[in-house]
């Protein structure tokens, strides 16, 4: 568990500078953002609490952002003596409350929390932020599980909801790098042949390579593996010719849920799939789940990923730590050689912001 | 109301041979179904009635049936004195009750009944059937308004359920050469640009043409006549390229309901519409319909249509009548040279099978 910590520190934003990943304008994000180093946060308004970042992770919709591409931004920030106002990207976390603001009693300094409110900002050092919008981690998760939780989980809380799966029920999924589980059994088709082994290796029931796909005998040997249970639930981040072949596995009543397309292709699927197998189209993007579930709602699911997490049935996903260390120059870099690999294609892993500093 | 008959006669199939498109297996509709006489039925069994039908829809989905691509098949023949079994095409019809069958008290000799069983083989002049799978259409419709009644507006009434839209809600469809209304309001996109006239006069609130729908002032223009309401349920039987584009037009939160794909193209949309509209896209079939309500559903669907049809609210679709005169062989060429119409490309009109033998 090498990234678990507890700090205990008293109002470091006071002898310390904020620094954060701003941009001014969204456009190529090699370009358009970079860190800067501002004056120390103030206190923390009454129902707020002011943290210490520790891990973020760049996920996809965060590149998206960046880029203009996504529908929703970060608030404007006209409060770093800029001037025109900065966005500060970021959607998902882990830091410490480090200071208390009045009338806020669910949180202590010391406790560790993660973020459930998209655009928060978390690819800074100190954040201040609503106490009601964070949940407590307790001690048995890790850091980077605490980082990554509130993203990929969702959707497969909400999917199999969606079609009402029970344990056992089968799933295909495809860009399928990602923490899965629920119960739920697993086909996993990997963007890359390579990354065979590493899903076996990481739970995945059953792995397909898209050329094991392209196989005439391979509705056969699915309908091996879930006994002729029909398939219900294909989970997609792919798009493109991938998942309309992964689309030939699904059985009837069967509902797909998008949440990305990373091979940049409209998703393209048979008319028939829809009329003569009954097929429905969802999307998922966790912003509008946010939207429409009150704080209650979305942590008693929250809640319930904790658990999962505490006793392994789902696990965080393969990822790499960026420790944040130098000037800003140096930290500028340091993200921007990641999003250069991010562009040229999957890694399979989920790089994490570490705030050492 | 020139086909609006009721007919009195007792027991005609007694006198009459028994005539039907029959083919023995699916294939190119032009080669594989021709009419053929066979000996009178018998009488209607137990909880039957025999019907003499007026008149029978060529409709989509009988094509393909013809041609073997669709799920459901009319049951085997085997009682028609054949060495092997022959299929009846046909899902709808009209047609009047001749001799009602023991413990039958719903009918009687006379009634006009609509049929609501797909694959009841309605491309015949007499028909034995359970007098439960029958709705009974009063005098207030006319002959082709009962015959066509039971296929699309199915769709349209449970479409517009699916998304809980209510009156003045816009609607947008492709392929829109058939009954609409329920209260919505409708934006057509005709197959051809000839039809826009046509569509005009048969009452659709606004037409557009896919080269309109290609202009960037597409969406102020549409925003113009839903007042900015944004379109929430889009209907589509073309797929392909021109289903992409209309579906620019639909606001968040919409639902797509596809019942058919003319255009023979897949159906192609950017992930983005499912992700951050948070679009649904499901299919509608009749016959999965048909299984999935009692006879007491769709008879009180079906009862709402005529009330609809009644009063104007919904109109029937363009047609044209074929009437069946002749021997067999001149019969089989009639229906021949439609379906090689229909395989040229859509007419923007219902071909109607009349029996009058």
């Amino acid at each position: 568990m090498p990234h678990r910590l507890t700090i205990h520190v008293r109002r470091p934003s006071k002898r310390k500078p904020f620094r954060a990943f701003v941009f001014e304008q969204p456009g190529n994000p090699l370009e358009c953002v970079n860190l800067r180093s501002f004056a120390p946060l103030p206190n923390p308004r009454p129902g707020q609490v002011q943290l210490k970042m520790l891990m973020a992770p760049i996920n996809p919709s965060d590149v998206n952002v960046l880029q203009g591409v996504y529908p929703f931004k970060p608030p404007p920030r006209t409060d770093l003596g800029t001037e025109n106002a900065l966005y500060v990207p970021g959607n998902e976390g882990v830091g410490v409350v480090v200071e208390v603001g009045n009338g806020v009693n669910s949180l202590k300094v010391g406790d560790r929390v993660a973020l459930a409110m998209p655009q928060a900002g978390t690819w800074s050092n100190f954040l201040n932020i609503d106490a009601a919008s964070l949940i407590p981690t307790g001690n048995r998760v890790t850091d980077v599980q605490a980082a990554t939780m509130s993203q990929s989980p969702y959707g497969f809380d909400v999917a199999p909801k969606l079609c009402q799966l029970s344990g056992g029920d089968f799933v295909v999924q495809n860009g399928a790098n990602s923490a899965v589980g629920i119960g739920l059994r697993t086909i996993n088709l990997p963007n890359h042949d390579s990354l065979k082994q590493y899903l076996q290796d990481l739970g995945g029931d059953h792995v397909l390579t898209y050329e094991e796909l392209g196989d005439p005998s391979i509705r056969d040997r699915v309908n091996g593996w879930t006994l002729g249970k029909p398939i219900r639930l294909a989970l997609n981040c792919v798009s493109g010719k991938h998942t309309t072949s992964m689309m030939r596995l699904v059985g009837k009543d069967a509902n797909l849920v998008s949440y990305g397309a990373m091979s940049k292709q409209p998703l393209s699927l048979p008319t028939s799939l829809f009329i003569f197998k009954n097929l429905t189209a969802h999307g998922f993007m966790l912003g509008t789940w946010f939207q429409r579930h009150s704080m209650d709602e979305r942590r008693t699911v929250m809640q319930e990923i904790i658990g999962m997490l505490e006793n392994g049935q789902i696990k965080e996903p393969a990822y790499e730590i960026l420790p944040l260390r130098g000037n800003d120059v140096e930290i500028t870099r340091t993200l921007q050689n990641v999003l250069s690999k991010l562009e040229e294609g999957s890694h399979g892993k989920k790089f994490i912001l570490q705030f050492v500093d």
